[in-house]
């Protein structure tokens, strides 16, 4: 299998809609937006040995590196509608492999209406891929992790601390009814002291922690600092209600841009970094 | 140097558009479209081994891995707008390369009115950089390669066979003065003899090679079938003026979908090829 037969292949597989009026084939994707709708726009590398294990499925890795792109998107509130993917393969990945590695990522796309527009494709030492998604939301209605304000209820979707091994399943229709409801949103991926850390930052606000749902099996300490939970964290207006099945984590308080406080002391803000 | 103060310093140089509603530090980069145009949206892969050789100094290679993606802007006729770049680095790689990196890739963007909208950051064994562009056509007027029919005359820019280590000049310029001229345009990226091959499946059509402009120091063989030059490569109607400065290479001509042919023989349409 050659570039152009793969690419013929995944071109059968991509479906189409109404917007993409060019997909897989030509040297850009060329899409019409609605009227009345921003565009969101994420990027997110999934490295195998860094961001996956060796060794697992080729199915599982497609998927996963999608769903990791599409947590971004609902935490903007967005219905996801293309995607590009570059992918690097090694020696070790056959045919076979590749095509299994877009089934897992397709059925996912396909469950999320998001359609293969494109991407690129080349040979290296290892498993890496890129996943690109393109989302749309009504016009000035993008969730954003700066809207927080002191006396705001504190949420979190789901449980933390999870495995990384564990299928990713994005908050897309969660996102979406926090549209108009939260006032800062965004995703739990490096760790829940991290990204609340980043989010009353970017806020200027600190929080308060008051409790944390940790998922079974799993430690307060990987719930606070583990990575790749994939949750939706957010805030309320004091009084909003909150949509089902979500946990209260705690509050937003007024003091310093960024400090988390949890059982009656600051945490630090430490968690998953790349550069580290 | 952390993550979050690579990305707080990489806002700072980002700079700032209208249409660009969020950038970097938020979970999605958040457009907003123009009326009457469509979008392109294109990603490049340049693995440090592969696509560009160890050793390349920092900015080269954030300059290069920018103008991959910024030549299929450019066969697309349109006008890029914002980038995203998804980086992995290795622990050779430090802060003042990282920094030197974008130091590139920003002197380029600048140049070319791109906007650096967000992306995602790795550690692995290599530098993978994934360079995403985000650009813009009047609506319906994306060049594309499928529209080449019998009597277009074909032409090249600039010469082919080019070292893979020069620096990309995207033909941005070019590209957008044959909106609405050429009937079919592409960036030969892979070698002539692949991309043109391409352009006559897409197109249904076959092509006769009369004259290939060689770069000096270069060869025929290179020219024909090396990669990296990076020039349009476009079709205009049969009597159509061409913009100053290109080469005509030949003519379109009916005959087997495909089918190129130079000093009397159908030449393979063989190429760089990442999955050979």
């Amino acid at each position: 299998m050659n570039e152009d037969a793969l690419g013929e292949w995944l071109r059968r597989q991509a479906g189409a809609r109404p917007e993409l009026i060019l997909g897989i084939g030509h040297d850009c994707a060329v899409f019409r937006p609605r009227r009345g709708e921003d565009l969101l726009l994420k990027a997110d590398q999934s490295i195998e040995g860094v961001h996956f294990r060796y060794g697992l499925s080729a199915g599982a890795a497609g998927e996963r590196a999608l769903a990791r792109a599409l947590s971004d998107i609902a935490a903007s509130g967005g219905e996801p509608r293309a995607c590009l993917v570059s992918l690097t393969v090694s020696k070790r990945n056959d045919e076979r492999w590749i095509k299994g590695f877009f089934r897992g990522l397709l059925r996912l796309a396909r469950r999320t209406g998001t359609i293969l527009a494109g991407g690129d494709l080349a040979r290296a030492d290892r498993v890496y891929c890129d996943a690109i998604v393109l989302g749309a939301v009504p016009s000035g209605q993008a969730l954003r992790r700066d809207g927080a304000r002191p006396g705001d209820s504190l949420w979190v979707s789901g449980r933390l601390g999870k495995s990384y091994e564990r299928r990713i399943q994005p908050r897309l229709e969660l996102g979406r009814k926090l549209r108009g409801r939260a006032t800062a949103c965004m995703d739990v991926s490096d760790g829940l002291a991290i990204d609340l850390h980043r989010m009353c930052v970017a806020s200027a606000v600190a929080a308060q922690i008051e409790r944390v749902p940790v998922a079974r099996g799993s430690t307060l300490d990987r719930a606070l600092y583990g990575g790749d939970d994939y949750e939706l964290l957010f805030t309320l207006s004091a009084g909003a209600q909150a949509p089902p099945g979500v946990t209260r984590l705690g509050c937003i308080v007024s003091g310093k841009a960024g400090e988390i406080r949890f059982e009656g002391r600051s945490i630090r803000p430490r968690g998953y970094d790349h550069l580290r």
